[in-house]
């Protein structure tokens, strides 16, 4: 084929927020389609927040688009050849196509698209990863029960907006956080979120924290956490017990802070969210005292090893009463040399 | 009963790290026990970290230890006296006694603790709360795999002595943190840890990380936290994906930081992470292309909700691939309406 395609690429890696130069607009030769593989016109291509990660060569969950590759990107369009009998002409399919007006892929890393079923756009937004993230981060993670509290920033983006409305569905409070005063309505009348905060009107995280609390009176049990910034600092203090925080970004520190791993090896709270979302951690707080009924199977299973020596205990005991407040100040420095116990007979 | 019974109260609150003028030694009367009751006479207390918090009279997870009151923590003795059919004098019983020479309490707030299987002391450190915070922490949140890699500091401490061990028995690599050499040597001779590190030979979380690296070759795939601080700081980039945090205590910020709650909205990693702790939270990082396995089940709940319009979606659409750079860098400051979505053809 002659006709020529065309691509976007990354042209230098930013610093700090993309500007125009980061990209080149480039024409390129259509490839053919090799053995099993599909040839796609694209349609329409999605755009989202995860993209700004990929365009750095820092640590991430993903391999970075190199200088002079196309933008990654998933993108929908219309076979228009094709080397594998699972697609033919006229099919329409999903593809990480990248930024690019085709994209020629092994069948197997295609989805097929039915047009009758809904329009095709809804494969990149409320049908596909997007929509899918905050269903999946939502119902997995966040595990929504009737009556609690949900907030959830970017509240009518097509994350947002999914988590809204199957919270609402599940018979939760919602309270979206968007920017903007349009933004907001959209997220109450078409979202059906019960109230929406634009944090565009608040200078800080108390501010907006203030009036959270008037949105959530019960407090949140569930923060859907899609952007961090000043939302997160808002937000934690509101948490209620046996809350859950399904994380799947932070668009707001996308330009600031790393793993804290470098040579600077402060741990700031960017750094740590970061390090808990990229690498899929699960941070989670516990008192013993919820868990006793677990009690019986901890003895059964570890006091025999007790017995048998297989587990081996060291204890330090203080003399008296009268002396607990020294052997406790003690303790607190580290001055105990195993379980700090005091003989009081 | 004429005879007197002692114990140590609360004289006042501290500030940062206590001293002995907070707490009183105090005679009191030896209490009756009433219907039901069952009176102790301690024979061994312990002493755990979490009593500094109960010192402070700000939000946790139980409440503060009135000043005046007395000091609170788990007690083992011999009953002397019961008005219940279910302890006997001579029993011996564990129980919330605080410190205090004796105890009285009903029958159903105490544990029989039975002298023949172990010593009694073992009912305050490695068959009681200590040991069981290790054991639950360890197998129901970290989720121990053979081969993979584990530390804990207090390694030679009730809680992570039991870690260690628990961990060690299921196949892992286990890495402790102490310190001092005396403790390294007996987390390593005594404990079985593979490894154990000195944190007072290393000035700063990046020195003690490069040791880690050492240490823990492989990364890091369980951190049991007990301390937070310096340890924290070093471990935390070294996580490996899918890694698992439990958090049960932070003792080296029991004297800083609170929940960022107050007119400070500052939301330090110290607040973070004992919002995290206090309350329960489960913050949980995630990365939607590792669930595909899922998106059958969101498509089939979902698309006939977009369909039927249960499910609204709204999309803002650029046209032309080569603005895409444009709506991109519009998109991350927000000024999308909607799933962002760029018209190709």
């Amino acid at each position: 084929m002659s006709e020529q395609m065309y691509r976007v690429a990354l042209a230098s890696r930013p610093t700090g927020a993309p500007t125009a130069e980061n990209f080149s607009y480039e024409a390129a030769e259509i490839p053919t389609p090799g053995d099993g593989e599909v040839l796609v016109r694209v349609h329409y291509m999605s755009l989202d927040p995860y993209m700004r990660g990929r365009m750095d060569d820092g640590p991430s969950y993903a391999a970075p688009v190199p200088v002079g590759g196309t933008m990654e990107g998933g993108a929908v369009g219309e076979v228009i050849a094709s080397n594998s009998p699972a697609f033919k002409p006229g099919d329409f399919a999903f593809g990480m196509f990248g930024w690019a007006t085709h994209g020629c892929k092994p069948a197997e890393q295609l989805r097929k698209v039915n047009p009758q079923q809904a329009p095709i756009t809804t494969s990149l937004g409320v049908l596909g990863m997007p929509g899918f993230t905050g269903w999946y981060g939502l119902t997995q993670l966040g595990k929504p029960k009737p009556g609690e509290t949900l907030v959830v920033a970017a509240a009518t983006g097509p994350v947002g907006s999914m988590v809204g409305q199957v919270a609402k569905l599940a018979g939760l409070r919602t309270v979206g956080v968007a920017g903007g005063a349009d933004k907001c309505k959209l997220a109450v009348e078409k979202f059906g979120f019960d109230a929406c905060l634009d944090h565009r009107a608040y200078d800080n995280a108390r501010d907006l924290r203030a009036a959270l609390k008037e949105a959530a009176p019960d407090g949140i049990d569930i923060y859907f956490e899609n952007v961090g910034g000043k939302v997160l600092e808002a937000v934690i203090p509101l948490m209620n017990t046996h809350g859950r925080i399904p994380i799947c970004g932070m668009i707001s520190w996308y330009d600031a802070g790393g793993l804290g791993a470098g040579a600077d090896a402060a741990m700031t709270v960017p750094s740590l969210w970061r390090n808990i979302l990229v690498k899929h951690l699960a941070a989670t707080g516990f008192i013993i005292s919820n868990h006793y009924d677990l009690y019986p199977e901890f003895l059964s299973e570890v006091a025999p090893k007790v017995v048998s020596g297989e587990v081996a205990y060291v204890e330090d005991i203080a003399e008296g009463l009268e002396n607990a407040p020294a052997a406790f100040m003690s303790m607190l420095k580290g001055g105990n040399f195993g379980k700090q116990i005091v003989k009081v007979i």
